[in-house]
Formats: C-alpha cells, sequence, structure tokens
C-alpha cells in the first residue's frame, strides 16, 4: 500500500461512488494504476482517486498571474470549482505573496485534492534571492518541501525533460520549442548553468519528500505541443519515456505518480498518444491538458479542448486538464473558469460512456425519461448548471408545457395520444443501460 | 451533369476556394457524391459544394416557433450566420405567416444558400384549412412546390419513414419514439389517414419538381435518435436503408440529395455510422446534427455536439448543422446562435484537419506563428471572433506585451533569447504543413 493515511474507510467510500470493487480499487493502488492525492498532514479532505477503471476527473487552474493579483477572484474561482464539480484544484500562482495565496486557496478549495507546481516559486523568489538564475540546485526541492508541508496533495515536477532535451528543443524546428511555462524555466535553468536537471539530481530525495508526505508526484511534460504541428515529435516523445521510467522507479519505491500530457494536437493523434503512455508507464494515470485539436479556437479553446479532452477521457487519460475561453489571451475571469470546468466535464463524462459504458449512464437516462415527460423540473435538476438551464427556458417569457423551440408543434405533444399507448412496461431501464453498454 | 444552371464559371470558384481539382469536382457532382445547393431561379448566391473531399460545411437554423414570433430577430440571426461563416441557412419557422417570413428571411440570408422543411408549413396551414390531420396527400407536395418557387436551394424531405416504420415506433421501446418534429407530422399523417408516406405517393413528380428547379433534396431522418439509449437502433437503420435506395433514385433521374443523420449518439457509434451510411447510399453527402455525445449537457448542448460533430467530421461527415446552448429548452437567442455556429465551425475544422490534412491547416500554422512571435494583432485577426478574443485580452486592463495569464513569466518571453538563436531557416512553411498531412 503506497498512500500513507490510507485506511480502510477512503476505499470503501471510493468503492461505493465509484462502483467499483474494493479489491480492484486496492489493486490499482498497489500497482500505481489508481492514485489518491491526499498529503498526510490534511485533516479533512474528499477523497478522490484517478486512475484505470475509474470516471474521468477534471482538474480546475487557479492563482495569480504576474500582472493580475486579485486573491478574492482567485478564492471566487476555488469556490466555483467546487459547486460546479471539479475533482481537483490546483494552484498556479505567481504573483503576490505566493506562500501566503497558496495557504489561502488550500483553504478555499475544501474539501478537493490541491495541486501546486512549486517551480513557478522557486524560479521567482530564486531570481529575487539569486539575483539571478544562478540559484543553486537544491533551492529548488527547498521549495517543493514548502509545498509538501503546507498540505498539497499533488505536484507537478518537470523532471523528464533533460538538460540535453532541453538543449535539443531551442534548437528544434518546433513553432513553439517550448510552452510549458515551468518547463522553459527547468530548461534555461539547466541550459545557463550547464546543469543537469535539479529533480533529477536530487530524486532519491524526492522521492524520500513525496513518500513522507504521501503526495502525489504529477511528472510534467515540459516538452508539450503548444500547436498541432509540434504534436508527437521526437521531442515529446523523448520526455514522455523518460517520465515513464521515473514514474516506474518512483512506484517501485512506493510513492505515487501520474504523468501530464498533451497540449496542441489533431484527433487522429490522441488514441496514439494516451496508449502509448499507458504502454511506456505500465498504465499509470495520465493527466492531460485539452489536448486542444486545433489552434485557430481563440477565445472558445474551451471547446477546441473539450473535443480534444472526450477523445482522450474515451480512450483512458484519467484526468483532465480544463481550459478556459481565456485560453492563449488572458487569465481567465470567474465566469470563464465556470464555462471552461463545465466543458471538460462534458468531456469527461461523454469519454466516460465509451470507457465505462452503461456503468455512468445512469444520468444520461433519467434527463432523456424526464424530457421525454415533459417533465422540466426533473431536466433542470439534473443539469450541469441549473441556474442556466432555468434561465434560458424562460428567456423568452414565462414556461409553457413544452418549450419556445417548438412551441405546441413539440413531439412530444403531438405524439401523446401514442406514446400514451406504449404503456410503462416497455421501458425497462435495466434493458435500456444494456444498450449503452454495448456501445 | 445534374445542376441546372451549373456553368464553367461555379465550378471554377469552388475549385480555387476548395484547393480541388475542376475533373475531381465535376466527377463528384455527376455521380451525386458532390452537391451544390442552388435554386435555379436565384439570381446571386454564393456556390457551395458539399461532399466528398471538400471542407466540412456547417448550416445555422434560424427561424420563428409557434410562441417566439420576432422576424427581426431572425433577421439578425442570418446577419450573424453570415457574419460569422456559416455556410447555409436553414428557416425552420412555424409561427406567424409563414410565406412572408421565408421571403424575407431568404433576403435576410443572401448570400447563402437557403434551405426549408415545408412539412412543418404544410402541416400548421393543412390541419387550419382542412380542419384537422385529413388534408389530401398532394396538399404537402404544393407546399413543397411554393418553396421551391421561392428561390428555396435545398429541402428537406420525410420521404424515408414509411407507414409500417412509423407504426413500428410509436410502439417501440425507445426512450423518445420520434424526436424529429417534421418526422412525427408525417408520422401522425400517415397513422391517423392510414395511408402511406406522402412524399413516397408522390416521388415521381417530386423528382420532375427538384430537377425543374435545380434544388437539393435533404432525405429527412425522421427516426434520427433523440437519446444516446435510442441510437443504432432497428428504426433508424430501416429508415436509413430507405433514404439510401430513395437518394440513388434521384441520382439516377438528375437530381441532387444529401441524407440527414444523427441526433444523439454515444462518441463509439460515430464512426459506424458515417461509415455505414456513406456505404449504403454510394457516398453521398451526409449532413449530421451534432451528434451529441451525451443527454445530459442541457445548457451547454453545442459543446456536447461539437465533440461529435468534429468525429463525424472527420470521419466524413459533410455538412454539420450546429447546435445552441438553447437546445431542449428554448428558441435561440441571437447571442446563442453566434455560440453554437462559432462551435459548430471550430469542430468542422477539426475534423477537416484529419479529413482534408496539411490542404486546410494553414490557418493554425499561422495563427501558431503570430502566438510564437506574441504579434497579438495576427493572432487576432486570424480569430473567429475578433470582437471576443480582443476584449478578452483586454479583460484585466490594458494588454501588455504577453498576456495576463503569464505575464512576464510567459515562455516566449523567457526563451526569447534562446529563439532568436534558431533563425528563420528552421521553419520551412511546407515541411511544417507535411507534418500535419502525415498525422
Amino acid at each position: 500500500m503506497i498512500i500513507k493515511n490510507l485506511d480502510e474507510q477512503i476505499v470503501k467510500s471510493i468503492s461505493v461512488e465509484e462502483g467499483v470493487d474494493i479489491e480492484i480499487l486496492r489493486r490499482g493502488i498497489s500497482n500505481g494504476r489508481i492514485v489518491i492525492p491526499m498529503n498526510a498532514r490534511r485533516s479533512y479532505i474528499k477523497p478522490i482517486a484517478i486512475g484505470e477503471g475509474l470516471r474521468t476527473k477534471v482538474n480546475v487552474n487557479i492563482g495569480t498571474s504576474g500582472n493580475v493579483i486579485d486573491v478574492n477572484m482567485e478564492i471566487e474561482k476555488a469556490r466555483i470549482a467546487v459547486t460546479y464539480g471539479s475533482d481537483t484544484i490546483m494552484d498556479l500562482s505567481t504573483g503576490g505573496n505566493i506562500d501566503e495565496v497558496r495557504r489561502i486557496l488550500i483553504e478555499a478549495s475544501k474539501p478537493l485534492p490541491f495541486g501546486t507546481v512549486p517551480i513557478y516559486q522557486a524560479w521567482i523568489e530564486g531570481v529575487k534571492k539569486y539575483g539571478g538564475v544562478g540559484m543553486p540546485s537544491d533551492w529548488f526541492i527547498s521549495v517543493v518541501e514548502r509545498h509538501l508541508r503546507d498540505g498539497v496533495d499533488f505536484t507537478t515536477i518537470h523532471a523528464g525533460i533533460t538538460k540535453e532535451l532541453a538543449e535539443k528543443a531551442v534548437r528544434s524546428n518546433r513553432i513553439m520549442p517550448i510552452v510549458s511555462r515551468g518547463g522553459s524555466m527547468v530548461a534555461i535553468w539547466m541550459l545557463e548553468n550547464n546543469k543537469e536537471n535539479p529533480y533529477l539530481q536530487h530524486w532519491d530525495y524526492l522521492i524520500e519528500l513525496f513518500k513522507e508526505y504521501g503526495t502525489v508526484i504529477s511528472l510534467g511534460d515540459a516538452l508539450r505541443p503548444g500547436t498541432i504541428a509540434d504534436a508527437h515529435d521526437i521531442l515529446q516523445i523523448e520526455e514522455l519515456i523518460n517520465n515513464a521510467r521515473l514514474a516506474r522507479d518512483a512506484i517501485s519505491k512506493g510513492v505515487q505518480v501520474m504523468i501530464e500530457g498533451p497540449g496542441h494536437m489533431t484527433m487522429d493523434r490522441i488514441a496514439t498518444d494516451i496508449k502509448l503512455m499507458k504502454s511506456l508507464s505500465g498504465g499509470i494515470p495520465y493527466y492531460v491538458l485539452g489536448p486542444l485539436v486545433t489552434d485557430i479556437a481563440t477565445g472558445y479553446d474551451h471547446i477546441a479542448a473539450a473535443i480534444g479532452a472526450a477523445i482522450a477521457a474515451a480512450v483512458g487519460a484519467d484526468i483532465i486538464c480544463y481550459l478556459t475561453p481565456s485560453e492563449h489571451l488572458s487569465l481567465p475571469n470567474t465566469e470563464q473558469v465556470k464555462e471552461g470546468l463545465i466543458a471538460a466535464k462534458i468531456a469527461a463524462h461523454a469519454g466516460d460512456l465509451i470507457k465505462l459504458g452503461g456503468r455512468v449512464a445512469r444520468r444520461d437516462i433519467d434527463i432523456s425519461l424526464a424530457r421525454a415527460r415533459l417533465d422540466w423540473d426533473t431536466q433542470i435538476a439534473l443539469s450541469i448548471d441549473r441556474e442556466r438551464a432555468k434561465n434560458i427556458r424562460k428567456q423568452f417569457g414565462n414556461a409553457i408545457k413544452s418549450c419556445s423551440m417548438c412551441g405546441q408543434y413539440c413531439v412530444f405533444l403531438l405524439l401523446e395520444k401514442y406514446l400514451a399507448n406504449r404503456g410503462s412496461t416497455t421501458l425497462n431501464l435495466d434493458e435500456v443501460l444494456a444498450r449503452i453498454i454495448k456501445g
């Protein structure tokens, strides 16, 4: 068992929520195919399991930026993420007092597992402290430790990009050599100091740290493609191989690991990407950003990402990082966080209908039955965003029996007499669910 | 050559716009795999070709409903459809003076090809005129003729649902026996009058009519699935087979045809659906609604539809009917029309990156190059919705050199020095496009 504070109660509650046998869960946890991000120092947190055979999870990124520092707005984003059903929250803050902001957002994000990217703080404070990028390698590790001490449940560690890979990347024919912010920081540190990746240098100590805190290592993809033209080149796959090797090492030493992936990628590459990652890593959880299936969706990138995420989830991605309509343009505002989260949740569920079949189709069936009965209260109650559903329904005045799209020519009104004749016995719920399982 | 007013100029202009050889176009047009909706009575209209080897097109539905009759709003929706790049517009009006509304919307929709669903008007006015659903069968045909005379470029004809299929449907174990509004009208007429489908009864005369006007028959899918649990049952496929047979007959008589498909369907069924339709019909154009890949996305159904549409386009769907966030809830307002159209366009393009490869990737490459250079003017100019991109960019105050997501920690600023060293020769545009072709 590689999770420190994993008691019977947690495994049981996950088993019930996911509809998965306890023994299967235990096996997945012990062979590294399922992780439960939960820092040993956390008092209360909702146990979320990520990995094989489980519902695809969704992550929301929040946090200040270098030029938009509004902690209250970030708190509100955390509240939205909790309200609209995010499974985890990551703090990517790079502005203000980063330690303080993190502690505030950990509180605001309860009860969700909380992740961070310690390299940001190491870079920003390191540059100040050391007057440039000459900070010593163990400085990066000390910042990781600060995060773990605060109770962080998972952190991104860019250990897969070696100095050699960074050199290749900046000389590559990619349109965008590196688009990972944390990845570029590690790369620059290596190039400027002519030293190997600090997380690799101190890997054994890092492993000890993550083991002590029970925190999940999320191996960052510094070389993820930032445009569809850069996808699946040698750089991306070499880093993936490095990450897979590190992941197996961490698992063998009792540490939980995920690997991070995609970015921009045409639809036809997604299945290959997921299957290759699973094969190389031995099936450990894959944490996927998007993928964005086109580069041109500026202002609507949550949709380009939802298309890719749905395909990724169907093939086996385990947790999807949301993207907002403001991607590539701006820090998101609160409304954009909500839009992005809901798009990602739709994608994850669409994928789960393939990955997990009828087990997760109950809500689709229930909303469809309500739709066929013109039972609006149930339809709205089952909606991801009830407020929005309610407002749209009445946007042209008071609600009628059907909806304002068809009015009196609604099929369910037109066919009422015929459908009444069918009788209720023809709709056996198990049989209906079985149709979906066999899809 | 089955298009009446198809002159050299039209084929040439399509050849240039699509980047497809004139001879290939000609062959596709003559064997029915490509259609050009253009009524012989139309004075000016932009020629749009739909079918094999061509860019996936997007259709926007507009029109009054039984209880929201605001012609000015519908005119504004047509304007939005034209502005944001819809390829065709369909008028589904069921409220007000339908003839008058249609004529107004044909004007407002210029220069786009314009489609209608004549059964709506036949039903609504027929019920009034004949005091019930006992209207004679040729009444339905006379309404079709009225539409063709007005210059309509393509119309939905629900000829594939036979009386036997309608009887099976209303007794079926589907959650939603019929969700096509026009389909339910034809079904009820057949069931109440115990007569065969009026469009089938008068099929030969219909063929003469469509031939005379050069209008495209879009064979409606009365039995499309309205929930994922009803997808790919015997009813849907039997109607598809009927439509395929009718399509081949129409083509053999010199009439252009599309077949309409999907609705709700989990992702894993989409490729099967498209491939089966293409096989049964001999590769004629497939006009697909969504598909919606889950039933639970109420309020955000444009996203559920975009996921399905992207997959459908990648596999070979030829024209995608948009869906708006108000689907299942209300007639859309103008903003929702825009949201739905843009989601469908993103999906169509994502699919085309697979279907057509590098031929359509130029805009992705150009926006990515601009992104890497922090050239915001070009990025915004290449955006689907410039206004929105511009507004998001400055939503937290005046624009900076990078964007407010990363501020001074933007990868392109951090890596500036390294990327300057690469030199411009490493980025050969043909080579970059080739990477995508080979995806």
